[in-house]
């Protein structure tokens, strides 16, 4: 079929997005919007305004994923569009918030010209993961991956659950329950890169063609409560102790399994220690871990080494350690056809681009076992993200946005099916 | 001069040891009840009532010190006895707690019969220092080591000031302010050991001749927060990794410098995480850690090499360390006069005894270098402390008051600075 035309206006999209990093903006120029905040319900309810203005009907489901459908076709599937708006503690105004935005501008511009599909804009919930966990939660709901109900009785630190969160901020709606959930034929994200080889390489587009492969632990370290002062070593059973021999041995074990061309990459982000007093040697330490490598072998090798360890942290910080393997995923590829549907949008737009991989999980990851999915990146200067410095220019905001809406119209035109198709048809 | 008779109701002493426990006591046996809490301040109005039954003035300094002044002989010089109703988050109910109890009996007991000098009772504030740190701030301001202000301005991880939960107590007074402070002669404290060693060797009661060294360090980590997933080692500044090496590194240098005659003793038990978030590269991480040992020299030796290790952490981890020493003191003697009036005592009583140093810092770590001073250990079964088991018998709880009247009783006969001034011509 033919394209119709259709106008972006970027100057509309700049100007929404800085009124967005209003939400929970930093005086750094960061954004603290955790998932479920006041933050987080005031920039939603702003993103539903928007919505409203730009021609979509808004509605949610049950963990709070909030849908724009753009409905050209009645009964026709949709074509999803989305990211997230939800952010780090002291995060950057882009992770997640420009995809969502990207992707209602982008809608809005290409379902006003010739389409077979509908489209539509989707903020999932808590992609971040900081105050509830796990992260990538309301597209790990949609895909099937976490059942509801578990998540909605998650809570944070302070007790509160997923379920008060998301109903506090009227954001917990009938869509796939009382109201049905429409057909969806592919989903679409664009997102910073978080990373810093496009910036530096100078490409505009990342075409992304896979995923790292990683192991995620939750680890409870338990010891047993005591004197700082008055107790021997001998005597101690110290969980905090336990939990830094672990990160220590994490990060030794990455770099034994890293190399130049296959780096992997090993962190821990969080930690928390009972009772957390100076004099008492801690009864308990939480902590989460993960494992990342571009090669599933290298990072099952590493894996296991760690693994080995523990026994040896067990006994000489004579502690009981307990870990659940929280998120496993092998090094996935996204589908080739889309990777090449999206190569030929950047070469006819004249986007610098580049073929990639993702060290970063992103709603996608969920997205992409169920539905043809294409993965997009623009830059991040210096690779600097979850830190309030996060950066990416204008210029590429701009680019990214041309190139979302030029992917979308050829998805929207069933392009994809057809190439889909068409590549079965080689086989 | 001769002493007078005296009685200690045991079984009362008991049942208001047991009536104590209630406030903030725990399920499992112990109390909650941190500096300035709501059990704190329930507790000490309970105090209050207890000391004004047993005949006693009660009154509060500026920094919430609770003192109960047993006046028989008005203009004369105190003694005062005490230690701490505060505990360690589910804490024992007998670390402090006992000393102050035995301390309102004893005093009560004592003071009925002929004495020299008055007696008191005190109740320090925010011993232990798990809430607001340093420990032992209560007993610091009032020996003049830590200034009032400055004190009064710490606030808890929540923001709270010293000098805001202190006055939600009503228990700021103007003792030492606008109400004059009595003048003291001599300090006496009775605590549990919070060591296995007089348990296992069958002493009821232990004769405190010095501290260990120690040496105390508040430490801020600086990184910069960044993704998780994204990041490349080669480009994180990690400060939780940066506090795991040092939490291990400390224990290492400990071990090291350790002998069995001679132990060196390292810890960490409080580590704060910013943002503490899964997926962010932590910013900032704060720790406190200490190393204590019988013998200074051997301190000082552990200590310079774990300084020198502190480069190595910052390399590797990419971070910037910055360090404060909150508390130093050596292996500091108490007043040899009082070791041997207090065993001249034991061995009147028929109550086996023992000389020994204390690992754990204690209010009379202040006092015994303003007044001279008495320190008195009673059993710990298994030496379990700062835990909810913590546990001694109702015999060596009454032993323990026995010794402490006995002891008080000489002390008010103003026989320590008789003995005093005899050793002083000895020499």
């Amino acid at each position: 079929m033919e394209y119709g035309a259709y106008t972006i206006d970027q100057a509309q999209f700049l100007a929404d997005f800085k009124a967005m990093s209003r939400h929970g903006g930093t005086s750094a120029g960061g954004v603290h919007r955790e998932a479920g905040s006041a933050a987080d319900a005031e920039n939603r309810h702003w993103f539903a305004g928007l919505l409203a203005g730009l021609g979509a009907q808004v509605a949610y489901d049950q963990i709070g994923n909030q849908f724009g459908f753009f409905e050209t076709h009645p009964g026709a599937p949709y074509v999803l569009v989305g990211s997230h708006l939800d952010s780090q503690p002291f995060g950057g105004r882009f992770d997640g918030a420009y995809g969502v935005l990207a992707g209602a501008h982008a809608c809005a511009a290409v379902s006003r010209g010739a389409t077979r599909h509908n489209l539509a804009v989707v903020n999932w919930f808590n992609e971040e993961g900081s105050r509830f966990v796990p992260a990538m939660m309301g597209s790990g709901v949609f895909t099937g991956k976490l059942p509801l109900e578990r998540a909605q009785g998650i809570v944070d630190r302070r007790g509160t659950s997923v379920a008060d969160a998301v109903s506090r901020m009227n954001c917990a709606g009938e869509l796939g329950a009382a109201q049905p959930m429409p057909e969806f034929a592919a989903y679409v994200e664009i997102h910073i890169e978080q990373g810093k080889a496009m910036h530096r390489d100078g490409h505009t587009i990342g075409l992304v063609t896979s995923t790292w492969a990683v192991r995620k632990y939750e680890i409870v370290v338990h010891g047993e409560q005591s004197h700082t002062g008055a107790t021997l070593i001998e005597d101690r059973h110290d969980a905090l102790l336990g939990a830094a021999m672990l990160i220590t041995k994490v990060r030794e074990v990455g770099q034994q399994h890293s190399t130049a061309a296959q780096p992997l990459i090993t962190s821990c982000g969080c930690l928390d220690v009972e009772p957390n007093s100076q004099v008492t040697v801690a009864r308990r330490a939480t902590l989460m871990l993960d494992l990342r490598c571009a090669d599933e072998d290298r990072l099952e090798v590493a894996d296991q080494a760690f693994q080995r360890a523990i026994p040896e942290i067990e006994r000489v910080a004579s502690v009981r350690i307990e870990q659940r393997q929280s998120h496993r995923w092998g090094a996935q590829a996204y589908a080739a056809a889309g990777v090449e549907l999206a190569e030929s949008v950047a070469r006819e737009l004249g986007l610098s681009h580049v073929r990639t991989r993702t060290l970063a999980g992103h709603d996608s990851t969920n997205l992409k076992d169920v539905l043809p999915t294409i993965m997009l990146f623009i830059p991040s200067i210096e690779g600097i993200t979850h830190n309030e410095r996060e950066l990416t220019s204008d210029d590429d905001m701009i680019s990214g946005l041309r190139m979302l809406a030029g992917v979308l119209q050829r998805v929207a035109a069933a392009e994809l099916e057809a190439q889909t198709e068409g590549d079965s048809d080689d086989t």
